[in-house]
């Protein structure tokens, strides 16, 4: 048995009783009626307890499911499809060979990294680069719609000069390519205006050049592309990380092979410090004290554009691997892959992106930082973003609802402990804020921080990249 | 008997085919099946064309709902409910007392003008000025969600500067003031910090402090306050125009009183020229041949804040009403009322508050203009937004299913016919385009437009109007 706490109040009750059932119970004619005359006895230890009184119905049933699957009630596995944009094997000489004789787009880098989102299947049910209805649903709404509300925060697009536009204009099929070569037939583009302006004042809330990402978008062409994508080669890179590439089908056949019945992802474009590591071992615990038996986390480092002062990516997974080496992370329930997105630096508009792509995994608990994807602001001292907005507009926003979301709790070292602990204001003055300037600081100048902060293996990759940049 | 042909490809169909019927088919083991040995006999005159290749679920659904219900045979009578915030009778004087001794906030007159649209139930379910939650659902979704998603794409927000803040904070009630009068008590209030910044890029899609709203929300104080209102007074401002100010639920009594058996909406803030009355009787007329009896067009002039050049509301209602006594419009199918609401000029975002706020009057259909709720860019030579983007983005919108938005035709000036006329390309030199600052123009001068423009007397009050400012 399950006990549920309902927390509400009798007006709210009664304020949505259609029936009138509380009027008949006032009246006498219901005996031993909850609240009126029989007293209400609340459970002393509920295994679940409901807002109803503040939170939307969506969220009361999102609780309650959350509970029941949690002790494997029902099951948690899920079941968002992944819709992968390669051509049929069968089919593939034939669209090579028409690829060929078609009209040619070139794809930059970034275009490129998108690419290889939308055709392994991250932005399920995107078919190829967004038509301008979808830019725009994009842009208002946070979501797409086809057959039912998926998020998507970010808008996934094409650019192209112009002089491109004008030449491709009426061609029913055209052959994307990169550094020469074919890797998709998108059929009937639509070409459409690159409103730069709106795009980025309504993708990042603020208005500047000045902001990295933005500053791409104002470099690109003034038209964009959208269309389905026949996608011909699946894209490597040939940097020696493509092993840790992993497409969302092959994540879940390693899952599968690996008897996970639980998946949590944590995102992350820097180091992980103990801090991080404590959080995702402490995530693990809960879920087995869940009932989970095998819960395995999919540490899912960004490995598309990162700004300039950014560990960059080969940096970043051999400290990952490092940290794994020192067994700070448990490697038998842990797995390593690269997400090939390009950051944003969007804050609560692209918090979305990083969860709605790991739908496709089938995870089912994300954890979310605090500020995530968030920077400072490019033209003002203070940071871009609320750094509680990321946390709670993901847990509002629509087609997220496959996912539990937990919340990043702070940790910093603790003195007394020798180790990075949950911070307790209760014990303000045993802890040690280290902050990412002072991490960068320390590391570019080959000292040495508090024991306990850092795997020392991985510690010491990090002094060799800071060693390198001199 | 309702023809209606589904027009969509074998091949999307084959694709969907999920049981396999159309590989059954082929191989010959079901026989007799459309498309593969048996042709294909598209009706002649459907009377619903659904593009299931091209169209989402939702509006495939929603096309074959909308012949059901323009051919009576399912009601399209629309129950959004309407939740009104005045406090109920019997309590109001114990409220008023309560309030008298509550620390008081003073509202501006933009604040009291989302006051009266709060108060009446325009922006069902809001039952307050937005907490910092609805805020964010709001900006980045459009929507706000209690029990299931509702459009809110304007934030109706309470500002405050931080002195009164801080005077404010922790206070379990207030009571909202207008011009020194007590109007409302907000229980529990939340204070949130107002990032002006963040809300005019995501609300107006562009960041510039030379639009005439935007401009309004920078001089607003630096704080904002959420809360559920309890509402003393009904809003009147003394202008002799308060008899058009009617709620939600007086325009359904109306309607009902008329034996409306479908109501369409015309929102505008400008003179009403034979072009826009055109378009009205027309839709009028269609209607009537769908089988309404009593269709009646709810003509619904924006009433609140509009910029400095745009015509006041005094005076397009002197218009509004000349048009109706020289019966362009018919009167016995008009209700003119005045929609409090103030005007955002945020295109494709403030069309979707336009149409959602008059969901609560019944009304189940919307005509939606060429470039709804635009102006020119502040700092640029171009309209801030894409003409067409308005229609699409509201077309596309959630919570907006129950209305029928009718497309705007583009009316001209027919020199052949004398009148203002449906604009036909084939045909291009027989129209003139008089544009708004051509009209104004030469109602400043005193001139005249071709006859059939518009209503004389209506034209004369124009006239009247720009000949007060000299």
């Amino acid at each position: 048995m399950i006990e549920c706490y309902i927390n509400t109040s009798l007006e709210i009750c009664e304020d949505r009783d259609t029936k009138g059932l509380y009027k008949k119970a006032r009246a006498g004619s219901i005996k031993g009626f909850t609240g009126i005359d029989s007293p209400y006895q609340p459970p002393l230890n509920p295994e679940c307890i409901v807002e109803s009184g503040t939170d939307s119905i969506a969220t009361c049933v999102a609780k309650v499911v959350k509970v029941l699957e949690g002790k494997n009630i029902i099951p948690a596995v899920i079941s968002v499809p992944v819709i992968e944009l390669f051509v049929k094997p069968d089919e593939k000489a034939a669209k090579i060979a028409e690829a060929a004789g078609l009209p040619k787009l070139e794809m930059s880098k970034l275009s490129m990294q998108w690419f290889q989102i939308l055709s392994e299947g991250w932005a399920t049910p995107l078919k190829g680069f967004m038509r301008e209805d979808e830019f725009l649903q994009s842009l208002h709404f946070n979501c797409v719609f086809d057959h039912g509300t998926h998020n998507q925060s970010i808008p996934i697009t094409l650019d192209l000069t112009t002089e491109q536009k004008d030449k491709l204009s009426g061609s029913k099929a055209i052959c994307l390519t990169y550094l020469g070569k074919d890797y998709a037939i998108m059929r009937n583009p639509e070409f459409y205006i690159h409103r730069k302006e709106e795009r980025c004042a309504r993708t990042w809330g603020v208005y500047t050049k000045n902001h990295p990402h933005i500053q791409m978008i104002y470099e690109q062409g003034d038209w964009l592309a959208g269309g389905e994508l026949e996608v011909l080669h699946r894209v490597e890179w040939g940097d020696g990380l493509d092993k840790y590439r992993k497409t969302p089908l092959e994540l879940r056949a390693k899952f599968e092979e690996m008897g996970a019945d639980a998946v949590f992802v944590f995102q992350l474009r820097n180091p992980v410090h103990n801090g991080h590591a404590l959080l995702m071992t402490d995530t693990a615990k809960k879920l087995k004290e869940r009932g989970y038996k095998k819960p395995v986390l999919l540490l899912h480092p960004l490995g598309g554009w990162t700004k300039a002062d950014d560990v960059p990516l080969e940096w970043r997974m051999k400290q990952h691997d490092a940290v794994l080496d020192e067994k700070v992370l448990d490697p038998e329930a842990t797995v390593v892959a690269i997400w090939p997105s390009p950051m944003s630096y969007a804050g609560p508009t692209e918090v979305q992106w990083h969860a709605k792509a790991r739908l496709v995994t089938g995870a089912q608990f994300y954890i979310v930082g605090r500020d995530p994807a968030g920077m400072g602001h490019p033209d003002k001292k203070e940071d871009l973003y609320d750094h509680s907005h990321g946390r709670r507009v993901l847990s509002m926003a629509p087609g997220m609802n496959q996912f539990e979301i937990i919340p990043f709790k702070v940790a910093a070292y603790n003195k007394t402990k020798g180790a990075m602990d949950f911070y307790d204001p209760a014990n303000h003055d045993n802890f040690e804020f280290i902050s990412g300037t002072r991490m960068r600081k320390t590391a570019r100048e080959g000292g040495a921080l508090p024991e306990g902060f850092m795997a020392p293996k991985a510690w010491k990759v990090l002094q060799a990249y800071y060693a390198s940049l001199q």
